[in-house]
C-alpha cells in the first residue's frame, strides 16, 4: 500500500526523573525523622512497606502515626492524622511480588485521592521498592517516587537504577518499567535487623560489584570473610559502609550512562543468567537472589575457564572466596536435587534462561570474566552451558 | 537525621520511543499488505485486536495467515505460520479494557517467548491502542509498539501522543504510561467500517481540535453538517482526509512540545473534564468518549461565557454547531436522568471531576476559551460549576 509518512520528535519521556539524590545517613535507622519531618506543604505520600519491615523498633514512632499498632496487618491501610497521606502494609517476600500487590497500592492511593504530584515512598527490600517503583511509573501515567531501600541488596543494587517491577506466572520481574526515583534514602545500619540470610544474599552484589570494578573491594572481601557473621562489631562497620557505598557509586556510574540495558549496563548481570534461571527453576522464592546471583558468579567462572576467557586459577580463586562465604558453587545447586537426572536439571535451567528477558534472541548472552574488571558479554553454546551445568556428570 | 547527597543523572528513559513515524495510506484498508508485508527478518510481532475488528472483511486475509476463521472468539491466541507472530483477539468495547486484558496480551507474548525486541501492534480504536501499547510498555521493562488506528477517534486522538493504560475499578485510564508508538499506520478509508454512533464520537474530536487550533476548520464543520451522515459520499472524502490530517499534525505538534501533559497539551483537555466526569457517572460505557467531550465542550463553553471569558454569541456558536452534529448540550445529559434530583447529579459530577488524574489539588481545573484558537486554562469555584451543571435549575 502507498503512504506519504510524517514523524514526531519527543522531549524526553517523564523529565521529572532524569536525576536521583541519594542520600547517605548516619547512625540509627530513624524513619520518623527522615521521612516525616518537613512542612504542611508536603505533597501527599504513599508510604509502601511490609509486615517484616513495619515491625522494626526502629519503625514504631513511624507506624504509631498512622495509628498503627506493632504487626499490623498485612493490606492494611492507615490514614495519618493529616487525613492526606497514607501507610500501606504488604505481605513480605517475593511470593507477594505479584501484580495483585502493585494493584492494591494503585487502589489505596486512588481511594485517597492520590494525585500525579503523590509521592509513592517504598520502605523495604528489593521486593518493595521495585513494587512501590512500579505503581507509581504506572498511577495516572506517572507519579513520583522516593525509595528507603532496608536491606544490603536493595541498598547496593535493587534501588538504584530505575527498575520497576513485579513478578508474573512463574517468571521473576516479567513486567515493570523503567523509573527512577527521585530520592533513595540509605541508612546502612538498617541492615543489622536484617536476618543473617538476607545479609548474605546482599553480600553477593558486593562481591559481584568488586569482581566488575573494584579490585580492591575482592581483595578485601577475600581477606574479610570475618564479616559474614560480624556486621555487629565495630571494627567491620567501616568496611560495610564503605563497600556500600563502592557499589552504590559504581551502579550509579553504569546506570549514568546506560539506564535501559542497551549497553554497559548489561554487565551488571554477571551471575544473574544463571541465578535467574536457578530462582525461577527452583521456584520462585526458593533461592534467595544473592544466593542464586553467587551460584551464578561460580558456574560464571567455569563457563569463562571452559571458553578459554580466564586461567583455572582465576575460576578456583573465584569459586573459593564465594565458598568462604558459605555460598554454593558446585555444578547443581542443592535446591534442584531430585528434580530429575543431572542433564535434566542442565536442560531445565538453560530452558528458563532462553525466557530471560534480557535475551533478544534465542541465543543467551552471557556475562563472563577473563579476570577482576575485565568483562565480556558473548553467547555460548548450549554445550558448553550445559556442561558447566553438570550435565556430563 | 544528618545525611550527605550524592547525585545520578540518566539519559532520556526509553531512547527508542523518542519519535513516531506515522504513514498515512491511500486507498481500501490492505491489513495483511500493511502489515505482513517485509522479509523473513523482520522482529517478532504480538498483533493485537478485538473481536469486532477481526470480524471486517479487509481483515479476512490478515486473520487467515493466524489460522483464524470469521468470528473467531475472544482471547483465542493463534500462532502464525511462521511460528513466530501471533494474533490475540480480544473482546470489544470499553469494559473490556482491563488491568486483566492488558496482562493477556502480556502473557501470550510471553508464551510465545516474546523478547524486547518484539513489537505489539494494536489494530483497532482507542481501547486496543491504548492496552497495546500498555503491554508493550510494561513487557520486560519495555519492548516496542505500533499501531494501527480502525476508528476516527483513534486515528485523530488516541493513537497519536503516547498515552497509554487501561481503565481501573470505575475510573478511566488510572493506570498506563507515556510510551509513544514507533509507527501509527493511517489509513482513513477505515471509517467507512464503523457503526454511526463511532464514527459521530471521533467527530468530536475534530470539533475539539477546530475550536482549538483551526478557526478554517471550525468553519467547514459548520457549514458542512451533512458530513455527519456522508461519510460515504465522494464529494466529502478530501474533507474528511483533510480533517484526519489537520488533527494528527496539531496534535503532533502538541505533543511534540509536550509529551507528558505539563503545559501546552493540557488544552487537548477541552471539554474533557466534563466529559471524563459524565463517562464516569453514567457508568463506564454508556455514554460514548466522543460524546462525552461534546457534551463537555458545551459546558465549558457555558462556564466560559459565565466566567466573563468569552461573550453569549461565541458560546451559542458552539453549541448551535454541536446541535446541529446531534450531540447534547443541556445542562443535564440524557444519560444522568433518573441518578436524582438535578442538584445531586450536579455533585456526583463535580465529585467524579476532582479524581480525574490531571488535577494537581483539590482545586479543579478546566479548559475553557475566550473565542476560536484562543483557549485559557484556569480553575472555577464550584459555585459555577454547579452552576453549568443545572444545579439551579
Amino acid at each position: 500500500m502507498n503512504y506519504e509518512e510524517k514523524i514526531i520528535e519527543y522531549p524526553p519521556v517523564h523529565p521529572g526523573t532524569d536525576r536521583t539524590f541519594i542520600r547517605f545517613y548516619e547512625g540509627e535507622p530513624n524513619p520518623k525523622a527522615m521521612l516525616l519531618g518537613g512542612c504542611d506543604e508536603m505533597p501527599q505520600r504513599v508510604f509502601v512497606t511490609d509486615t517484616t519491615v513495619s515491625s522494626l523498633p526502629c519503625m514504631d514512632e513511624f507506624t504509631a502515626e498512622f495509628g498503627t499498632g506493632k504487626g499490623a496487618a498485612a493490606n492494611s491501610v492507615h490514614k495519618r492524622r493529616s487525613g492526606k497521606d497514607i501507610l500501606v502494609i504488604l505481605g513480605a517476600g517475593e511470593p507477594f511480588k505479584t501484580i495483585e500487590s502493585v494493584l492494591s497500592i494503585v487502589a489505596a492511593a486512588l481511594d485517597a485521592n492520590g494525585q500525579r504530584s503523590t509521592v509513592f515512598v517504598g520502605i523495604g527490600g528489593g521486593v518493595i521498592t521495585d513494587m512501590t517503583a512500579f505503581a507509581a511509573s504506572i498511577f495516572k501515567r506517572g507519579a513520583r517516587c522516593e525509595l528507603v531501600p532496608t536491606t544490603l541488596l536493595s541498598m547496593v543494587d535493587a534501588a538504584v537504577g530505575g527498575k520497576t517491577g513485579c513478578d508474573f506466572g512463574s517468571y521473576k520481574n516479567m513486567i515493570g518499567s523503567f523509573f527512577p526515583a527521585q530520592k533513595i534514602h540509605i541508612c546502612p545500619e538498617f541492615i543489622k535487623t536484617l536476618p543473617q540470610s538476607e545479609y548474605r544474599s546482599g553480600l553477593a552484589e558486593v562481591v559481584k560489584t568488586a569482581l566488575l570494578f573494584s579490585a580492591p573491594l575482592f581483595d578485601k572481601l577475600e581477606s574479610n570473610p570475618g564479616i559474614l557473621d560480624g556486621r555487629g562489631k565495630s571494627e567491620f562497620a567501616p568496611l560495610i559502609s564503605e563497600m556500600i557505598r563502592t557499589c552504590v557509586s559504581e551502579k550509579a556510574s553504569v546506570v549514568e550512562q546506560d539506564l535501559t540495558e542497551k549497553g554497559m549496563r548489561m554487565l551488571l548481570n554477571l551471575g544473574h543468567t544463571f541465578g535467574h534461571a536457578l530462582e525461577t527453576c527452583a521456584g520462585l522464592g526458593k533461592v534467595a537472589h544473592g544466593d542464586g546471583v553467587a551460584w551464578g558468579m561460580a558456574r560464571a567462572a567455569d563457563l569463562s575457564e571452559r571458553l578459554g576467557l580466564c586461567t583455572k586459577e582465576y575460576a578456583e580463586r573465584v569459586k573459593r572466596m564465594l565458598r568462604s562465604y558459605t555460598w554454593e558453587t558446585s555444578e547443581i545447586h542443592p535446591a534442584m536435587e531430585g528434580k530429575g537426572s543431572a542433564g535434566d536439571i542442565a536442560r531445565t535451567i538453560f530452558g528458563a534462561m532462553k525466557k530471560d528477558k534480557k535475551n533478544s534472541s534465542s541465543k543467551v548472552r552471557f556475562v563472563l570474566q577473563r579476570g577482576v574488571c575485565d568483562t565480556v558479554i558473548t553467547e555460548a553454546d548450549e554445550g558448553d552451558v550445559l556442561a558447566v551445568l553438570g550435565a556430563e556428570r
